[in-house]
Order: structure tokens, then C-alpha cells, then sequence
């Protein structure tokens, strides 16, 4: 197993780029390319003991422009980290691509590079929540801001395949985000979605409200990328004003304090679930390849966690579960005239 | 200040109805009006001791069918507690009217008895969040599925006019609950509806995303009603989230049980307000009348807070200030011929 790590994705870069790709090959027993300026990568590299699992794939700079710039640079410079990494998937010179770099340019570079799968419309982040025993698996993260019934119910597909490949879950329990439990509730796209999700053969358990979607009721929550960035974010706005709330509270009296020192294992246990960089990503489901996008902010730890979920995936067989099967079903809608 | 409360509204009503009409009248000096069955509510204030403020006036019982019954029943059932209530809004009998009733129901009420504010297109649900030293008004939170970008604009203008008369916010800054920074970011809704608020002569701040609704950067989030109802939910289910989470570690180890015993004040004043009980319900905005919608599962704690509410919506002049701005502009659109 080879992943191709973007070395120069990330505000952190090259720096945690590297530290994360040591930490991943000695603990996982994968190979890392670190792709990217080798000017930049390899004075990182020197701080650490030599290793024949991390190497150095060289490429220009990463893509750090302005917002509306992306698209037009990842197309125009061929020659850019996060390029040079997806050519290397595409090229089966590595098993998956991971980076760390502004979410728009990475998917692009996808796009680009490696295209979709043949019969998925809409590639999808899906992000794997730390909460409940289980996990539960929340599509789309934030790829699709506008999106059509159809859609979510291929969102719904690639979602349940991941939890069904990659985490080991037996007919996943797919949930569509609403307003309420009812059937017709919400706006158009998700009444018209609850539709076809009960038509789609899949393990279709109904509607689910925010306040559920951590709750282990269901293994997938599907819902477009506006909605499924906000809510995602709203959580994390929420879990970062608890934790503030409790750190004042906490230093208004030196007792608390004394019993806050007592407890800080056990909440360490706690916090290192919520945390982004133990859960390192969101994947990008529908292109030709594996690829994680990890948060911009990433440190080491989230680099390695990154790597864990590209390996995770990369190794599952996922990528062919969702090419046999949505190649399939675009076979027999063509054949069926629609 | 006399608040009309339907008495039968909730699930646990009348009971914690009764008991939070008699805090509420004694913590805050108004008078309430229980709405229902004299029947169900006089057993339960004989165990209070008498006072002038709390009232019975009769009324059936509250509308409990079917979702997609209740507006139908809401139409019908003149007499049922939530439209006697708000018939005495209408008549000048009660400055406000509040009700943990389904929601649906007491908006359809709402416009059935009380009708729109001319000028307002869709009334919409605003929440009062229980965070930062400052607070957060988030709107819509429910009452809209889809909107145009107009709707968008007009719960800018009611939050903003809320935030001012009953919060006491001078010049309430505007945010837009959006996937990015950047002006042309998120769905076309959310691109549109920007373009009106930076026109609209409101404090705009620009988007905001779901991880900073609550970091005090603005007074105001304004959003459609699917993305607010979920963003809402989604953080109150990640607060549960973490409080089980840290409840369960705490229980592992007899050291941390003590430990939390010590911390359970300090835990407890950040618990507080993170509890709708504590924030007591949202404000329905753009009728004509004031109107509070308190949480279902509401107690006496949550239903006095809700009139908490209601009493400071219908003391603030709230209702003046958006009949005579929004009739104004209809008048001056008119006039343009638009």
C-alpha cells in the first residue's frame, strides 16, 4: 500500500506534512510519497530517522491562490503538488491521494485528474463522525451546494457502500437530515428525496433531525452539502463553546480548579473524540480514486489519522464495489431508454 | 401586561402549564391568562395559593392529531385553547400569547386569528441562543422549508429589529449562515439572499459559517428554515453528545466521581444555559401579535421562561416598530409600481 501525501497542502505545511507521513509508515506499514518540492520536503525529512517507507515525489509548489482563481490554476499548473499526487493515483504508482489543501482546489484536481466514476453524477464528501460506539457516516459534507432528489440518493449509495466496506457495517442504516420524522417534511429537495430513498432498495429508515444525527440511529445521514456543511460545522461551533464555557468556569475558583486537574484524563478522553485531527477527513466518493481531504489546519496527528482513512478505504475494495455497481445501473438505465 | 398561555399545549400539559404561569406571574409581576378546560386547570392551581394574577378563561381542549390533520382541525376548532388564546391577542384581552403546543398547529393559529403583518411575506420562527456574554438571534429556526431570497431579507429585517427593541442591541450586526466566507459562496439561495443584505441598508457583516454562529461575531444569523431547524438541532445533539460522554467517564473511576462531585456547581452554570428550559422558546415573528412557541416537552421552569419571553417581546414596542417599517416599505414599493 502507497498513499501520495500532498506535502505541500495544509497551513502547516511542509512541516506536519511530513511528521504525519513518518508517524503513518511506522505505525500503519504503509508507504508514503511525499509529494512536492524536494528543496522543501527534505530538510523536514532529516529530522527523522531514515526510513524506505517515506520518499520524496517531486513537484512545484502547492495551489494557494484566491477562492475564484482555483479552478483555473489546478487546470493551467500540471506540474502542482496536489496534480502531481492524483496523477500518481491515476497512474497506479499509489493507492490513494491525501491533502490537506484548500477543499476546492483538491476537488478540482480530482476532478481533473483522476474524473468520476462512470455513472455518478455528483461527487460527495463524506465525513466520518467520531460520535456514538458506532460511527455514523455523514454525506454530503460539503462538495454539492445545490442539489437535485437524484442526487442524495447516489450520495445515499456511495454512503452506504463505505459503511458497508470500509467500516465493516452489515446493511447500513441510511437516514435523510430533515425538519421532522414525518414523510413529507421539509423543503422540496427532501420530501422528493425521502422519495426515492424509500424506492431505492436501500436500508432506508426515514427521516432523522439534527439533534439524532448523533444519536447511532443510523449508520449514513444523507443530506446536500449546504445543509450538511452547516450542520456539521453548527456542531463543532457548539462542542468549541462548551468546552470554553468550561475552561471559565473551571478557573473561577482555585477548588475547581484542584478537581478540574483531578478529571483532565477523562476529559481528554472526551475531547479527543470531538477532535478533527483524530478523525483526520472527509472522503471524496464518486471520483476515479481514493481521496482524503484533510482539515487546511491539519498537524501531524490529523495527517496520520488522514493517511489511516486513505489506507482504510484504499484497502477495503470500495472503489470497486461503487464502479461495478454504478456502472452497472447507468448499463441498465441506458439499456432501459431513460 | 397580561399574557394569554394555552394551558393545554405541550406534553406536559396542564400541569407544568399551571406552575409556570404562577412563577412566571409572581417572578414578574404579569398577569396570565390559562387558556383551556376550567375542568383540567383549576385542579391544578388549587395547589398553588390564590392570586389575582392567574386566570382561567375556558376554552376546548388543545389540538393533538395528526400532522397532517392540524391545520384542517386549526380551521375548524374555534374553540380549541391555542385559537381562544390567540383571540384574545387579536381583541386587545392579552398582550402575547405563548404555547408549547406542535408548532405547526400554533402558527396555523397564528395566521388564522391573528394574520400577517402587512408587508411581511412569510412570518418566520426566531431563536434567542443561550450563548456568549452577548446573545445570537437566530432566524428562520423552523417555520420556512424553502425560501426565495427576499424571505431571506425580511427575517434579517425582523431579527435585526428584534435584537434592537427587545434585546437592547444598538445597530444589531447581520450575518448570512452560509459554507464560506466569500460573497459568491454556498447555494443559489445563499448567493442571491447576499446580494440583497449587503443592498439592504442593515448592519451586514457578510456569511458566516455553522462553526461561528456561536462566537459572538454577529448579532443576527439569518438563514432559510431548513438549514436553521437543522442547524439548531444538530448543535443541540452534539451538546448531548458530550454530556453523556463525559458523564460516562465520570462514572468509570471512583476518583473522578468525587472530583465531579466538587466541579457539579461550576458544571451546572454552563449545563444552565445550554438548556432550552432556561431559553424558554422561539419568538414567531411577522404576525400580528406576539407570539412565543415554547419546546413540547416544556416544564414549568421552560413555560415560565417562555412567558419570560413574551413578556419582553409584547413590553418592547417590537410589534409597532415592524408593522410601521414593513407597511411603509409595501407603501413605498406600491407607489413605485412594483
Amino acid at each position: 500500500m502507497r498513499i501520495a501525501l500532498d506535502a505541500m497542502g495544509g497551513d502547516l505545511a511542509p512541516r506536519e506534512q511530513v511528521a504525519g507521513a513518518i508517524f503513518a509508515a511506522r505505525e500503519f506499514g504503509i508507504e508514503v510519497a511525499l509529494v512536492g518540492p524536494p528543496d522543501a520536503i527534505a530538510p523536514e525529512l532529516t529530522k527523522f530517522p531514515k526510513t524506505d517507507r517515506v520518499s520524496i515525489v517531486p513537484a512545484s509548489e502547492a495551489i494557494t491562490m484566491e477562492e475564484d482563481e482555483i479552478v483555473k490554476a489546478v487546470r493551467s499548473r500540471r506540474d502542482a503538488s496536489i496534480n502531481v499526487a492524483m496523477t500518481l493515483v491515476r497512474e497506479g504508482r499509489a493507492d490513494a491521494a491525501v491533502s490537506a489543501g484548500n477543499t476546492g482546489a483538491v476537488m478540482a484536481s480530482a476532478f481533473f485528474v483522476l474524473g468520476r466514476i462512470p455513472g455518478i453524477e455528483r461527487p460527495a464528501l463524506g465525513a466520518l463522525l467520531p460520535y456514538n460506539a458506532g460511527r455514523v457516516f455523514l454525506i454530503d459534507a460539503g462538495a454539492n451546494a445545490d442539489c437535485r432528489p437524484n442526487h442524495l440518493l447516489q450520495f445515499a449509495q456511495m454512503g452506504s457502500a463505505y459503511m458497508e466496506r470500509v467500516v465493516g457495517v452489515a446493511n447500513p442504516r441510511v437516514g435523510l437530515l430533515n425538519v421532522g420524522e414525518e414523510a413529507g417534511k421539509g423543503n422540496e429537495l427532501a420530501a422528493e428525496a425521502h422519495e426515492r430513498l424509500r424506492e431505492s432498495g436501500l436500508n432506508f429508515i426515514g427521516n432523522v433531525e439534527g439533534v439524532n444525527i448523533h444519536k447511532g440511529i443510523c449508520d449514513v445521514v444523507v443530506t446536500d452539502g449546504f445543509t450538511g456543511n452547516v450542520a456539521l460545522k453548527a456542531g463543532e461551533g457548539v462542542a468549541d463553546y462548551i468546552l470554553e464555557q468550561v475552561r471559565g468556569v473551571i478557573r473561577s475558583s482555585p477548588l475547581y480548579v484542584s478537581a478540574a486537574i483531578l478529571l483532565k484524563p477523562a476529559l481528554r478522553r472526551v475531547l479527543k473524540r470531538l477532535q478533527y485531527e483524530e478523525y483526520g477527513g472527509a472522503n471524496l466518493l464518486g471520483v476515479n480514486g481514493t481521496v482524503v481531504i484533510a482539515h487546511g489546519r491539519s498537524d501531524a496527528l490529523a495527517v496520520k489519522n488522514a493517511l489511516r482513512l486513505a489506507h482504510a478505504a484504499a484497502g477495503s475494495g470500495l472503489l470497486d464495489t461503487m464502479r461495478a455497481s454504478f456502472v452497472r445501473a447507468e448499463e441498465e438505465s441506458t439499456a432501459a431508454g431513460r
